[in-house]
């Protein structure tokens, strides 16, 4: 959805602000800067500028209209296959974490695409989707999304998912990428690389998937993935509901690297990537694989 | 404190029930059906039965509350400790969940009076402050304890301790607990274990700050600690805001257990335990240890 907003951004800022290549490269800095750790957002917008630098200056705003339309057809594909890679990776219950289901990605979602597409087909049994606090994206959006497409749902505290994992209730942990490395370090919602860790403990499967645009072959390792830090007032309450005293600092990553290690595999469009990540996401980002 | 609020029932029980052993034993029965996890509440009713059964019945309600006074007593002294011991193992900054301070307990509190202990000390430099999702107590009651106390304090989503630890932002992590079995493993508030994990893929220590009254030698490991599970609407919303749709599950255990193998110490009023922790703890619960 971020790389879709990205280029309706530019065909927004062509229709309104202008079509010279000055006005859209500033539109481009200003779009990107709002998100650094997404790197959808990035891709797509430079999509927008190239398509752009291709066309005569009077049909730019028509093309990039074009472009997010046929971008909306793109990402409804991508998202299905991302959901039939997935769905072969689950069976019995499943934990997930934040949202990405049709709300994140604009069509069919991606590790909620694998968990409804796994659902439907008789794999799946229930999903148990965790608050994600500080925004509660997972009580807010996820358990809407799966009541909604009619699969069981349980919520719970970020805090009662160690227990759970441990608990044997779930068989894999399965969430979506905000940006991979080249190594698969992956950069998703705050609270991801704790699941992580949780189910390497408990030795379960801890599962990604995103599609191949969320893969920055740029970035070496998830040390140089930028980390978004967010405005204190997130933490500490909701809304417009305090529960914390004032005056009090607050430490709000909005993302964190989980570290290629404890990845079991990368479900992306093109099939499913295994370590050693290095080699495998090359083949399918490139263009080659399955 | 929920020992203290057990002594404080009976004596209740005791001056309004009726003084009878029977009418005093029901009082028994219904106040530890309360909280089944915590210890603590057990062996202070217990003690105040034991106190009841031993005195005259016209003179039972003013020995209950005597017994209360003296276990108020007992508490400053004992947490007084706890902070010593606890803050010898602190340097630089440290994490903590749930609340453990003076609100918890009555007097100076356990894993909070050390870090309290620890920055007037001049060994700890700020504390970082768990949220403590569902309940929140980090972030209503910790932060304003440690304001009170002055000791700096960063509140952070339960999502970011994961992050957090492996930053290197924080030395230890140390929490309470609400049962420890012989073997060293602990109950205690829901997301402990999560913290656990995360320290130990780290490679930082995690501390367990308890009084000997936590111990129950009788409960072999933490497989034989009973988990108490809460209301399902207390996930999904706080206060009078509901931020889920309706109609969604919850899983909500209150508690989880941490194995033993994950925690560095189990500080005691008595001194700091080490492993193996089947005889460290047996040394200072029989009365043994320094």
């Amino acid at each position: 959805l971020l790389g879709l907003c990205g280029a309706a951004g530019m065909a927004i800022a062509a229709s309104s602000a202008g079509t010279d290549l000055v006005t859209l490269q500033q539109a481009a800095a200003t779009l990107k800067s709002t998100r650094p750790t997404a790197v959808d957002l990035g891709h797509a917008i430079d999509r927008a500028l190239q398509l752009a630098a291709s066309v005569d200056e009077h049909a730019r705003a028509d093309a990039l209209w074009d472009l997010c339309e046929a971008m909306l057809r793109e990402q409804a594909e991508s998202d299905a296959a991302l959901g039939r890679h997935g769905a072969s990776l689950l069976a019995g219950n499943v934990l997930t974490h934040c949202n990405t289901g049709p709300l994140a990605t604009g069509a069919g979602g991606t590790a909620l695409a694998a968990i409804i597409e796994a659902f439907r087909s008789g794999r799946l049994e229930r999903c148990f989707a965790t608050e994600t606090r500080p925004l509660l994206q997972g009580a807010r959006l996820t358990t809407w999304e799966l009541q909604q497409a009619g699969v069981p749902v349980t919520l719970l505290p970020d805090t009662a998912a160690a227990s759970l994992i441990r608990s044997g209730e779930v068989t894999a942990v399965m969430t979506g990428a905000d940006r991979i490395a080249a190594n698969g370090d992956t950069a998703n919602k705050i609270g991801t690389s704790g699941l992580a860790i949780a189910a390497a403990y408990a030795g379960i499967p801890f599962y990604i998937v995103a599609p191949t645009t969320t893969v920055d072959l740029h970035g070496p390792d998830g040390a140089a993935i930028p980390i978004e830090f967010r405005n204190a007032a997130e933490v500490g309450g909701f809304g417009g509901l305090r529960w914390s005293p004032g005056g009090v600092d607050a430490y709000n990553p909005a993302f964190d690297v989980t570290p290629a290690a404890l990845i079991a595999a990368i479900v992306t469009e093109r099939g499913i990537a295994r370590p050693p990540y290095r080699e495998s996401l090359l083949a399918f980002v490139d263009g080659g694989g399955s």
